[in-house]
């Protein structure tokens, strides 16, 4: 057992901070959450706790979309749309990663600065490389952080450098599978490109896989006009974006992560209700590229699950943080958009999306309430709270002002996480 | 004479950045540009060099459009638009300034942050108190920094606490005139808050003095819808928002900087063109009030002078690089919102719009032509070029990942500016 003390913030519901000034939260041997509470109970007055004073005590980020592979080119190559952006700077990138060498050194930093930036969990699409592939798993799990990684098939419209085959993306897959049915925090996760991507052979070789284990599927919906016009003409029995992956096994048949959904509407805004499937909100990447803006308010009266993403190097930066802040940005673009319709997001439920929502897809992970993961951040704001501000401001200051200066510690499944490492081999 | 050695880049014009890998700018002893060259000219070789090696060197930033008594209030109170925003939160906050030893407090951690994020010269707005206004010209001087600061007149609409009558606003005006009169980087600009806070005989007031006495004028136009609507009713002998400044001497009758814009077009677009008013784009801002996305390429394509500004604390930061880095994406949006008519801003276009643009409002500032004030950053980014990335590709990153840590040197008309003192008196 460990018992940690602070000033502790986390949202039960979308509705309001749960706030404890001073508070303690006592986590068992397993890396739950045994109680969070204002007073420390009688039976454990006598043992040790780990006060850290006046700072913030907050559940970590968790990041629901995001390219590894794409680590090199994060702040740059931001002058078109989504189509000829992967072409142009994205495929060939991803392409570098057969060389493993290559590959290590960029994963290395990748999963240094998702750690930076106060991220323990990660949805990741990695490459077509089983190899590099397998390397990313170890890394995090050397980390001592969860995530899960896929494999990605992509096996049309690509250059021949970043394709595979239906039978490579599925031995891959379970290759990935395989590696990490060890590693408790770490695992595979079914990886269509997005549909423009993928032969329908490949979508059902993906489909039948995901269900055949009940693994879940990630990858892009609705993300930008011309993308969806092509689906379009790519797939003209499906009756949406959203029904090109339905009739594959891949839309909520198994747990289900879409990002993007900028533009999901009508039938596939009933189905992703209907199959529960996650809309990951990616709001810098959208704003980056050009794509539009998801209409998360509606999503979330529906009953749609949301989650946030970074979408790294669409978006432009790790922080989870800083995709909250545009979060509460584009519901008030949203909003203008409407007319004034679809109301704006509250910071409460910002950070819910980035925590407790976002974290549901990896189990009982993103609150502080019994049986949750410790999954945390400490938060030293000192240098942003020079005037006695209360601690819901002093969060929303660390949101709109902070970076990874005030992070102080990061706990991941009640173990603290030390910085990962840059350089150096695996093992 | 000082010569500068680095990686300098710089914005003649806003096509494209001029860049000089190890180059020269040699400066005179005014702090005026002589000469920006790659190699050193024959008559300078036995000059000593301040060589700042791999670094990148820059003009420094310009903020616009920035209010100093909103400082306390950055980062939380993002859950309004603008009216009931300003009522709620900023008027109560500004009012506090009456009192001088809590406006030295604040206004010394402004001064600070400004330089701290890279901004060498700001156009501000202060309150309706004299006293507070002069000492916020005091710790600009005596930082050495570069700005002009506008005691603000409002004489309805707003808290008794935060009224000045017509007498007091051209009395307090003339003041920080005759206060900055031998402050030879800081100076008066005449300031009705906005048109609804202001009455005609005001206004009439205001346009007298800056016609008088040749002032610059800055305010606000067109931010939000229902500001707008309020405007029309207040103002009905107006033909629009921006007429409502015309009619009064405060529409380009001397140098005029008007903030926001979302919302400008027709004949208010026209008379901006036509009286070359200067847009100053403020998107973050803009995001968090949910006021709108103002159409930056129309406004470029037609002439009309555009600056960027930071707008704290509606705006959540100081840093111009991050305004920068939301010009582009609101750009982007607009490009979806006009159905791909308005293109997409290019990164050399935004970094103009930040220096040679916004600096032209102060004179020659901005560039690193001959003739220009040397007013520079230098830029130490080897923790984000990791992988021998060019150095265009170096500022991208600067500007989408970087922060005040990477800020080595700053300069302001030739000098290099420590660190504004958070506390202790002036003097």
């Amino acid at each position: 057992m460990k018992i940690y003390r602070g000033n502790i913030l986390f949202t039960p519901t979308p509705e309001q901070f749960t706030v404890l000034e001073r508070g303690y939260v006592i986590v068992g041997d397993d890396g739950n959450i045994i109680k969070t509470c204002q007073d420390l109970p009688a039976d454990c007055k006598d043992a040790e706790v780990v006060d850290f004073g006046d700072q913030l005590v907050m559940p970590a980020m968790n990041d629901l979309h995001v390219h590894a592979p794409q680590y090199r080119n994060l702040g740059i190559a931001m002058d078109m749309e989504l189509l000829p952006w992967l072409n142009t700077y994205t495929f060939p990138e991803e392409s570098k990663y057969k060389d493993l060498k290559y590959a290590e050194r960029m994963y290395r930093r990748f999963v240094h600065d998702l750690w930076k930036l106060g991220t323990m969990r990660a949805a990741i699409f990695a490459t077509i490389h089983p190899d590099a592939t397998c390397l990313l798993t170890d890394l995090l799990h050397e980390a001592g952080m969860g995530g899960m990684v896929g494999l990605v098939g992509m096996d049309r419209n690509g250059p021949a450098t970043l394709s595979n085959t239906v039978e490579e993306a599925v031995e891959g897959t379970k290759r990935v599978m395989e590696h990490t049915k060890d590693m408790p925090l770490v695992s595979a996760i079914v990886t269509p490109r997005f549909v423009p991507s993928c032969t329908p052979r490949m979508m059902t070789a993906l489909g039948l896989l995901a269900n055949e284990y009940n693994l879940p599927v990630q990858s892009h919906l609705s993300e930008n006009q011309s993308e969806i016009a092509w689906v379009a003409e790519l797939e003209p029995e499906s009756t949406c974006y959203g029904d090109a992956y339905r009739r594959y096994g891949m839309f909520g048949q198994t747990p289900t992560l879409m990002a993007h959904c900028c533009y999901t509407d009508g039938e596939e805004f009933e189905l992703m209700r209907k199959n529960h499937v996650f809309a990951v909100h990616c709001p810098t990447s959208n704003c980056n590229l050009g794509s539009g803006i998801a209409p998360i308010r509606r999503f979330l009266s529906a009953g749609i699950p949301v989650a946030l993403g970074s979408d790294v190097s669409g978006g432009s930066g790790f922080s989870i943080f800083r995709v909250m802040h545009y979060t509460l940005q584009m519901a008030k673009m949203q909003w203008v958009r409407t007319d004034h319709k679809d109301q704006f997001l509250s910071l409460s439920e910002a950070f819910w999306l980035a925590t407790k929502s976002g974290g549901s897809f990896f189990g009982k992970v993103g609150s502080f309430e019994p049986g949750y993961a410790f999954d945390a951040l400490v938060v030293d704001d000192s240098d942003l709270n020079f005037d006695n501000y209360t601690i819901q401001h002093r969060l929303e200051r660390y949101i709109y002002l902070g970076d990874d200066r005030q992070l102080t510690h990061r706990f991941c499944q009640g173990k603290e996480i030390a910085a990962p490492r840059i350089s150096g081999l695996v093992g």
